[in-house]
């Protein structure tokens, strides 16, 4: 997977509004500014503004940033047939399973999977659905995603980066206080949410974020 | 497009947890006494939760009764690649376009489509997307859906159907009572949630609107 998932900004449109952000101009910003991938989230937008979002951000995107879709496969897959430059889907548990999404996508996208248990690990390892990366969490608590599992603290996530096969992402309430641990657990990047969605400049908090990530080793 | 749209059930999943019907139960009982079509409607369920619902009402249904998926083109893939008889999808304004969701399902699936406007019924006649039929609503006012438009009354409902150059069939708190003058209007059907859904014995309401459309002509 040829994917730079260090600093890894997850959209949240609500926490985006709230903050006074246009959502496309926010991840645009973030991504000149250090942000390296992104996930485009939309957990209430009906299909035809979620795909009007992701065209507008694939077409704000740097080319090196890559661009990813929650949940939504018939979303992603959209976008691709109208040209736009999306690497991947994101899906969790209670999302399509992974094998079905794989027959889906084809064989080159990237397909990313949230998992919080060692089990879930497991079977994303042991998938024949080439999972590309793992979403541990939640890190710390959050409300930013009401179904998220009980936190599971620095401590726990680097078991689970060491335990797991795959290239790993910590998420849920992570800051750049975090990052020197996450980074030198092994995990291929953190995924940011509030971070930079409610940042009054997102720009700066990508650069924070990038610089956290840079330093630790 | 060879669907029976007479009787069309579309599933409402808090309406017969609220009646105390098991929901696959529920279709299985109306497909056997009177209803032709279904489609699997769930406005708040995770795709996973979405698609076994699916499968389970295909395998449940018998095999001239048509299933149709609601909103999400993935699912109906999932379904499809699953090796489910699944017909088609149906999708409202605000979900993917129909040109997106024709290239996505392929030539022979039927694509519904919501409408409430002279000017969206154009736009799905004219499509090259090949529109299968329209669903015109809301014909009553309803709880059932929360993004439904204003009601149409019976007399506007027979007007759109009298300018659609494609099947059409009702929706929107219709009963057996509405179904003579639906069907003298000439629509191709009438789609019933909660006169299903919420019905005390659901095999003895598809058996009313059954004859009620039986006897309409």
């Amino acid at each position: 997977m040829n994917v730079d998932l260090s600093v890894y900004l997850v959209t949240d449109a609500r926490l985006a509004a709230a903050a006074g952000h246009d959502l496309v101009e926010l991840v645009e910003a973030a991504a000149r500014n250090g942000v390296t991938a992104v996930q485009v989230r939309e957990k209430d937008a009906p299909a035809r503004a979620f795909l009007e979002t992701v065209l507008r951000t694939a077409e704000a995107l740097p080319s090196e940033v890559a661009l990813l879709v929650n949940d939504r496969v018939d979303v992603f897959l959209a976008a691709r047939d109208a040209g736009a430059r999306v690497a991947g889907v994101h899906v969790g548990q209670s999302d399509l399973p992974v094998t079905a999404v794989r027959r889906l996508v084809g064989p080159d996208a990237v397909i990313g999977l949230s998992v919080s248990t060692p089990e879930q690990l497991r079977l994303a390892a042991a998938s024949p659905a080439r999972v590309g990366y793992v979403g541990i969490g939640a890190v710390h608590a959050t409300a930013t995603k009401k179904d998220a599992p009980e936190p599971l603290g620095l401590a726990r996530f680097a078991s689970l980066v060491a335990e797991s096969g795959l290239p790993a992402v910590g998420i849920g309430g992570v800051t750049s206080a975090d990052l020197p641990a996450m980074r030198s657990a092994g995990a291929a990047g953190a995924a940011i949410v509030s971070a930079i969605c409610s940042a009054p400049d997102p720009a700066s908090a990508a650069r924070e974020l990038r610089a956290a990530w840079s330093a630790a080793s």
